[in-house]
């Protein structure tokens, strides 16, 4: 491979990259989700703890998991927000059949307080192209 | 550059790309927001159109707006979240100060019922390393 062949190939693995315009300007958006998460102020850091670990094994093991994007209220740290994308809902019911999916629910069971789950339709996903 | 080095750098734009697991485990996270609008049920679709112009304004003009994803609640399509991904608060602070957030805030000013912005802490955000 000569040099103009990876600059050709580098820009194409750079334009398909997740994160760029081509997600939501592509044929199809993804599927996005907004879960609200109110845990129980005396565990919060166990829950964090099990919530990092679900989102890794997810993101590394599902394809079709592009991106959950979790976040406290600086307000309030009981208050969690997580931000989900997959390429489609097949992809989403396909994470609830999952062990470390499985996994985490039963271990935060008894420290989350309420939880909320929103089925949402993108307006716009705009993200830097690289 | 010959094709040694040029795998380097490509390498290296790779492993910094937005989105890739470098800036969940970066030395510093990015700033985090989450924003929730509701809309005037009457004026849902210029609104959705005036947040859209925006975002394709902001992630195309400010180095340091890394994502501004949009999404409707599909049970109730007034009720708008946008999560807020800047490279710190400083490019917050000055995207607030852009021509397209004026233009924008001034257009939605008599669209928008309420608006709740919150500070966050990011716990993860996981994403697709590609």
């Amino acid at each position: 491979m000569d040099t103009k062949q990876l600059l050709i190939l580098s820009a194409s693995v750079l334009a398909s990259s997740f994160g760029g315009s081509a997600m939501a300007q592509g044929s199809k958006d993804p599927y996005v989700r907004v879960a609200e998460i109110e845990i129980d102020p005396a565990q919060i850091e166990p829950c964090k703890a099990a919530v990092k670990e679900q989102i890794e094994a997810a993101v590394r093991l599902e394809p079709g998991v592009l991106a959950l994007y979790s976040v406290a209220d600086k307000e309030n740290p009981a208050h969690v927000f997580v931000f989900e994308i997959y390429a489609d809902a097949e992809a989403y019911k396909a994470h609830l059949e999952t062990a470390h999916f499985k996994k985490y629910k039963s271990a935060t069971n008894d420290m989350v307080k309420s939880l909320k789950l929103r089925d949402t339709v993108p307006i716009r996903l705009g993200a830097k192209p690289k």
